[in-house]
């Protein structure tokens, strides 16, 4: 991870926490020894290695500002992440995005096949309700239950699946602003949001702190699309490690071709400092929060 | 629903349920004019109007049998359902088995397209869990989080998911006879004891008699699937509503592959005899379950 314009205490959180984090998520994936196993192997290859964890690195922050137990924020962040990367696996298939590159390697029905990288998302899909269900994540499993509610409400056709679904309405239509903003509240949004709360939900935040926290991943989520989009103009193949200009070559709209690189730019400042002002009332205890919208916003990749 | 042979009653108590059902999947479906609409609806397509709905069925037998609120054994019933729409969306999809008719009707990604039938499959899936996380189905939460974990267990790598990639692997091999009835214990038997496991937890089932039901269910979740061989072989589009004959056109090997029609038939009827035996303890009060059984192998479609 590139951090270069972050201060030293931070890269050194993120690196702490992402070991850990890697550790956590190789234990929690079936082993590519257990029958069946090459479905194993590609579910390991589409997780592992890969990616800048950024809902998890959020759901670690929202944990640490209210005390949780970090072995119940790795499964919180896991469960995410593993949403996370089914949809990318499916995304990326032939009938849907079409794309051979992803984190710097080929996609998974690249490199094994679309049968295997079509179960690969439905086993990962699967895989996150159940590290839900089957670890300890609130003393009061109603409460646990209510944070299966959330991810669920966050993946599905209301959420993350329905972002995708209007995505795809949306090649070659001229969509206004607020249009592109509810595709990206969806189909983006909406799981940045979930990691964050559901990482706060690990300790002991009050259904006002929740909700103040929500309307901040809700301001990172959006910022996080715009910047995906500028990027996706400027940066390269090599430095994404995933194919640049892909949305232009697929004629979707994105902020750049809506609004130019400029006031996209601008746009993304905007909801950096409305993220950063909804974590006023939490003092110096969010300070991670912030870097983390800081990285956002000024990541290069 | 063809039942010729069975007793009226049963036909009644089968039609009660399937009907009550219907509305109550109808409901829980998000509705076709709720955005994203084309995504809704084809949800709406993948579920309504179609199937036997035999996991329902053994849900709402076993649940009465425990005592069970019949509204929260529809809720259990509908996850196991729509688990399995979305594994046939998805199996039908080209990348897999390449089906055009399911249910009498056009796979879903022939009436839709392939992109539609994948978020179709994710949304399926995910709403399946989301049902049993927002409806209280035990009065003791930490009871229900059990329930999720046995329908994603069912579901996943290991379960359903896992049939499938065995499946995958098993095309042009010759497999033995124990290696065909893993692959249908994960693919099919899985999500059939869980449908009964599940029915029979919404009510106040113990342990014991848990297991004993999850005996019964492995024997007719065989039976279904050696059934579903024969029938396969033995008859025609029509009356199957889906593609006959297709493991053979496939190169898979089936139970009439490697024991011929006459063995498969004898299996079957062991299985049947031995998921009755297994019923022997509740009596008279598990009559709807030997019914089901009954109809299982006696079905012509």
């Amino acid at each position: 991870m590139s951090l270069a314009k972050q201060p030293l205490d931070f890269q050194h959180w993120t690196a702490a926490h992402l070991s850990r984090f890697e550790t956590v998520l190789g234990e929690l994936l079936p082993a590519a020894s257990i029958a069946p196993q090459r479905l194993h192997a590609a579910m390991r290859y589409a997780v592992l290695d890969g990616g800048k964890r950024v809902r998890p690195l959020l759901a670690f922050a929202a944990a640490e500002l209210f005390g949780a137990d970090m072995a119940r924020a790795d499964i919180a962040a896991a469960s995410v992440e593993l949403i996370h990367a089914y949809s990318l696996v499916h995304d990326d298939m032939p009938c849907m995005d079409d794309d051979v590159l992803r984190r710097g390697k080929p996609t998974c029905h690249v490199q094994y096949d679309e049968a295997t990288a079509l179960l690969v998302g439905d086993s990962l899909q699967t895989l996150a309700f159940q590290l839900l269900a089957e670890h300890r994540l609130n003393d009061d499993a109603a409460r646990q239950l209510d944070m299966l509610k959330l991810l669920a409400q966050a993946s599905g056709s209301r959420g993350m699946a329905g972002g995708q679904a209007i995505d795809l309405a949306s090649v070659g239509v001229a969509l206004s602003l607020p249009e592109l903003e509810l595709m990206h509240i969806h189909k983006t949004g909406a799981l940045i949001r979930a990691a964050i709360v559901l990482g706060a939900q690990c300790g002991n935040a009050t259904p006002a702190q929740l909700a103040q926290l929500d309307h901040f991943g809700k301001c990172v989520g959006l910022a996080f699309q715009v910047v995906d989009d500028v990027l996706d103009t400027e940066a390269d193949t090599a430095t994404l490690g995933k194919t640049a200009g892909k949305d232009a070559d697929h004629d979707k709209p994105t902020y750049v071709s809506l609004l130019g690189v400029k006031a996209a730019r601008e746009m993304a400042q905007q909801l950096h400092q409305d993220a950063l002002k909804s974590l006023d009332e939490f003092g110096a205890a969010a300070q991670r929060l912030r870097e983390l919208a800081d990285f956002i916003v000024l990541r290069k990749f």
